[in-house]
């Protein structure tokens, strides 16, 4: 019988290495991984940098938490066990875009710290930068784009993150931004000015500054 | 409570589109499903087709059943459901990928037919070349570049496809290809030829009828 952790899956010799992509491409691939309240701002934000990115012609992909679970991850809910196990595909999957020479931008909630860093743990160092949208729940809750809090606070939502489920504050996180207070430009500009510090990719001069 | 079929998990609008990737990369996305026995070449067949592909500038990516398995999969074993699971994942991946504008090769057994229908069903018709790596078993067996029909034989593993498993041959693929006799660069070309009669990129002139 095959076990589970499969010694007979022996792996396939890559021609296409990810050093050629990326050498293809003109930037390396990285995951930039947003994490915070819902409302926080992640996937406006993630879209926002993308958007960036890909007017300065590079590879790009957001991995969004509102998609994923329509698709690869519709099996599981909101429990602990199923949220550890959403956000170790994602990190597979965010890994499996890198290692093709895209920049991953992703939007999850992601609340447990320890799921976080198994990501993290998944890459080269280098490869992760954690994005804390640091937004107070009483700003994402006024906000509420989904209704959601309204929901949750009905009772009509269980283990809600901030509200009925726990969310984990990254302790070193590679970059904070006030996503509660700050415009978007300002936030979206401190993530490219990060990307470009850890020599993801060059930007061109012009369109540097110019994020939104 | 959050139901699993999630009518709270609202998707965000995306603005860097499928048809901008495309646009960029010059060609479109689109998923060649390699399916066949254990030993049928498929492995070698994708990195083949992918090696020409970038050659000629196209995005590209190969998921690989080895591959997965010690990642997003390694949670599942080779029963039916896990199998089922296995490939269902695999289908909202290579999704995700032909999304982003990229031209996916899979590579996976997939040995139940309405596991890989399903997989068309997600996506455009179009987007999905079947190809059917046809190769009799006892050619596999013989190959066995990785020493499990032998152990399958001795009974070290169970629900072994074409052995103790079984393999459902495709009604109508877009290709056949005759894996266990016809030389790779024969069969490589077949696929290649297949991608452009479809209009998925343009091959230079020179490089068309060049693959190994």
């Amino acid at each position: 019988m095959h076990s589970k952790n499969i010694p007979d899956v022996v792996r396939h010799p890559v021609s296409v290495t990810r050093t050629r992509r990326e050498t293809r491409n003109g930037h390396r691939g990285a995951i930039v991984w947003l994490t915070g309240l819902s409302g926080s701002g992640k996937s406006t934000l993630a879209y926002s940098v993308e958007e960036v990115l890909h007017g300065c012609g590079f590879q790009t992909v957001v991995l969004d938490g509102d998609h994923l679970r329509h698709g690869l991850c519709r099996d599981l809910g909101f429990s602990p066990q199923d949220r550890r196990e959403n956000i170790r595909r994602v990190g597979e999957v965010a890994k499996l875009f890198m290692e093709a020479g895209t920049i991953v931008l992703t939007a999850f909630i992601s609340p447990y710290r320890a799921d976080r860093e198994n990501v993290r743990g998944l890459v080269g160092s280098g490869d992760f930068i954690e994005v804390y949208c640091n937004a107070p729940i009483e700003v994402c809750e006024a906000r509420d784009p989904k209704g959601l809090y309204r929901k949750a606070r009905l009772g009509q939502i269980a283990e809600f993150t901030g509200i009925s489920s726990p969310y984990e504050v990254p302790y070193d996180p590679e970059i904070i931004v006030d996503s509660g207070a700050a415009e978007i430009g300002i936030c979206v500009q401190r993530i490219i000015e990060e990307i470009a510090k850890r020599g993801i990719c060059r930007f061109p001069q012009a369109s540097r500054p110019a994020p939104r």
